[in-house]
């Protein structure tokens, strides 16, 4: 049994990692942080949690370094940077949930979130996280990075066909909706029940965080640099991110073709699933799991050439998240790479 | 008073309709039809009702044209073409709040609605009711054809700039999100509360019919035929819409210049609200209310172009539909053209 | 035109209390307070208003009462006693939203507030501002105690019977279902959307602070001092409260007769509808207005005695805050009592 | 492996019993009927489904009992009676999750259903199929006639002390709060989004079929025929039913002591979690398990005896259904009792 710890585990992605580790076959979970909750029973705050009479404690890493081999941390960003770089050190593997290690470029980092990297040399270390990108990478990786939600619902949407020669790669349009708990669980006055319920809004316009990230990993995709649009909107659920991806053809292509291009390039995934042609994605279908629905369709009626219209859905906290960070464990310790991760979701 | 009647009135938007008249201070509101309910009052289906002993009656034009000199249709499409007709023959006005009467070209309307349209005479006379680009002709109508609700968000969020020369008329995107009222209040299997609640979902991507009447009036107003990607999504909340509408940029233009030439279009519009430079519009705003909130943003980080994202909002059920209507009415009528519309909405 | 202000209007209950009062015929809002906003516009904070420039302002006195001459307090309770007291040395007329004055027994209001009260002497002076109860007191008022969500919803529910010989007035029982608006509007954990969403909780069980009013005044009713049993319940929704009450008889009577009593006790109230027989009440017919429905069942099965169920629905709000206070003030200054809340509320 | 099959799969119940099936590690599931569905996939209809290329088939018990030893039938109630008759005969085990065999007097099915019992002689051979009263003769049983879901939280809620002397058996109120999927999956007006959305209703006043299903089973624990006052409520969530049991002391006995009682009774129940003192149960914390939680509380304010609060909170489609029909199977066929239903569920 791998011994693993969550530092930083008191909020949803803290909760939900705990929750698939503590049912998965090849783990034990040894110790959950939080300063706040030190102390207290997981199952005190988190009522759904059943299996487990595990405690909170306080994040001291020569205390925790001796009860775990793998590091899931679920800290903010900048607090992850130094604890990445402290287990780095010690020797341990580390799955990092923040975007501190996401960004090869420092200075982009440095940018979009404003504080300085005082850990550059690791970021070349760091692999991206997405096993549909990089398997082989994460294979052998001590840091992975996790993906963002919203990035993750961009780049399995567009990797397919971003580096085809059918499509304008600097036309991206990404307008993507998300459940309320991609906002996180600590108090917030634009995320209280009577803010969000019944309503919709976008928020972020041309200056969301996950925005660089994205075009990181397309642009390398595509082997030049792109920049993307991208407007995240909050809808009134829980969980979920419905990704509609605008992007125009150069050349004629029929969308039997590119439905293939995708079907083939996911044929072995075991958690991205090309629906039937003509069939809308819906979040409610991947909630509670880690799959990545993908549905494409093509608008022959534009002007300027014809627009290609991919759907993406996933779970924000599973796939966008904690469901993807098991898969990176999955696959750097051999266990079968859907271990922990089967359950079908319920529904409705 | 003027004598008012709503043929098709079980539904929410006759619902909605019959509210805001039944308050209007100008206004007798004489007959309400519905095949199904004739003959029970309408405060046993709408218990939201508390100002009225009206019943539903049959639509039987013979009594009704006694009733009313002006006439709200809420019927399904296709069955509203010819009690228009007839309303018209009988020297009635009418406002047409099915899609019937919108599409100027006839065989636009069979091909996207699948049925001949028998009345083609008629559509040069009626009027599309948007009285922020057709108020002078609308005091004249005789028929109305009131805006889709979707088309209406669309429209608004576009003309201050679909005719200037420094966008690129070819490059719509508009993305919208819907509140489940717009499906009517017939009883569906997709519009069950746990297939709605907690999730969304794209739909009619390619193929929604209220995409060539949003083409219809853009073109109109820019002066050339032009087409627009349109997708719909179903968001889990009663009423509103918003619209994300994605242009590119063909000449340099800042950002408070097109703010400027936006509240410049709107300065006089009793219902538009253009948004301080920075605001995100929500629907929760204008639910309840006959308002459109529209704000601007500029990407300028687009590779191909700057974009511009503009984001619209409204009611679907009355700036979207039976507010709208009334607005007509007041127009026509010369009524003061906020009556009965001014009630500031409820929030949250 | 009276001139009114609003103290503490960041809330829930400010912000509607602003929207009636701003649309108010014989009304002028000349201030309201927030020292957190104080300088910023309100239709910033509240995106739903139009109608208006007011900013928020700092709560000096000196400078208020000069403002206006009646004053809304939507002050958290202890904070309210002094202010109400100062206004009131001042001449000035306050209604109070406060449970501070509501309480008639300083001793209760101390038990189950935990705080002392300082203004004991003012206590008799306050009326307790449900006008079904005290409409004739109300009129001289110079301070009005408005009643809390949970309490009118009860009170109304069971006032006609509470006195009557066939009943037993110990064996009451209140089950009731609340929106998320009635914990107001200040950042919390347990009202994140995420918390509430899709889920329902019962809390404050035995010990909910509307406890004690709501047996103050039924006891006051009843002739005798009676216990209830209370319990609220937190559901997914903006607005609205459904209490279920329970209460035995101790005689036979039928249940038109029962209904008899209801009808002929609020058949002057323009805000108490007792709906017709077998109708369910449902909180989504009041949201949004100032009415309060009530329906009355009886369970003729057991075994110990018949039992009376009446359901009570309010928007708690309209009828259970901002709305019950505008009502108080159009009897206290004799304009219409409905004036200002008239408008019907749309649905769904 | 033993091979199953579900009789009527295209509802939430036979669509949550197939989620369940499909993963149990000791379990085929060979057939799911559907009249309507015949032919297709259920992964077409069900789209969170991913591990199964079954096709929905007609009912056709011919080809049926070749397939499988254990039916499950979620039939309507009537449907049920003569196709669980034909299996029985047929030698077939059953699992009945309609109402048809949960009543042992078929004069009060007959009364309250409103249709003939024709298999009367079958009733005597039906075992309830609560395993928290009935596991040993569920182990031996050849029909289960598997509990409805306000039944089963009412049940659990009372059973520990129901037959206590210290308690008013005559007294008992059962107040339910039930997500909408309760309602089923066929389309109907009153469970449309739009209706049940951001609002909250009582139905079924007095005349809730499942009263005497509650009251029959709380008479056999009690030793004594009792009625129940039950009033179900509709609220705004797609899964979960709190319930809220109001019930009178007797006799003097302190809150730790029923507490014990309750955790005696439960502790060696794998389902049943009977939460801290003080701890407000919530549907979210169950939904999606198996679970059923359960808190008391006693109000010792009540003029006339004290009054036990006892809450308990399930998920309606799982503990409530389809997972209390697997837990029945696990325990007929000698499986460990939690197989198939260990999975921690998502939250929030």
């Amino acid at each position: 049994m791998l011994k693993v710890a969550i530092l930083g585990g008191s909020g949803y992605t803290g909760a939900e990692l705990a929750r698939i580790l503590l049912a998965h076959p090849h783990v034990e979970l040894t110790a959950v942080t939080s300063e706040r909750l030190a102390g207290t029973l997981l199952s005190d705050t988190f009522l759904n949690f059943r299996n487990t009479d595990l405690k909170f404690e306080p994040l001291d890493l020569k205390v925790l370094t001796k009860k775990a081999d793998l590091f899931f941390l679920c800290l903010p960003h900048k607090a992850s940077q130094e604890t990445v770089a402290r287990l780095h050190t010690a020797g341990k593997k580390v799955i990092d949930l923040s975007a501190d290690y996401r960004l090869k470029n420092a200075g982009v980092y440095e940018k979009w979130y404003q504080t300085p990297h005082d850990y550059k040399h690791l970021l070349k270390k760091a692999v991206y996280g997405l096993p549909e990108l990089y398997r082989e990478k994460i294979k052998n990786a001590s840091i992975i990075a996790n993906p963002g939600c919203y990035p993750t619902s961009a780049i399995l949407g567009l990797t397919p066909i971003i580096s085809q020669d059918f499509i304008d790669k600097d036309s991206v349009i990404i307008d993507s909706k998300s459940g309320t708990s991609g906002a996180g669980r600590t108090p917030a006055q634009p995320f209280m029940f009577c803010e969000v319920n019944d309503s919709v809004k976008a928020y972020g316009i041309t200056v969301h965080r996950h925005t660089p990230e994205i075009e990181q990993e397309l642009s390398s995709v595509a082997g030049k640099k792109l920049n993307v649009v991208f407007t995240p909107h909050l809808i009134p659920m829980d969980r979920g991110i419905l990704s509609t991806i605008y992007i125009r053809l150069t050349k004629n292509i029929s969308l039997p073709n590119v439905q293939k291009i995708y079907r083939d390039f996911y044929k072995d995934e075991p958690f991205v699933r090309v629906l039937k042609n003509g069939v809308y994605p819906i979040t409610k279908a991947v909630k509670g799991s880690n799959y990545c629905d993908i549905s494409i369709f093509l608008d022959k009626r534009s002007a300027k050439g014809k627009t290609l219209i991919i759907v993406s859905t996933i779970d924000n906290l599973i796939k966008g998240s904690s469901g993807a960070a098991v898969q990176n464990m999955n696959i750097m310790y051999d266990f079968n790479e859907t271990s922990g991760l089967t359950s079908p979701p319920p529904s409705p």
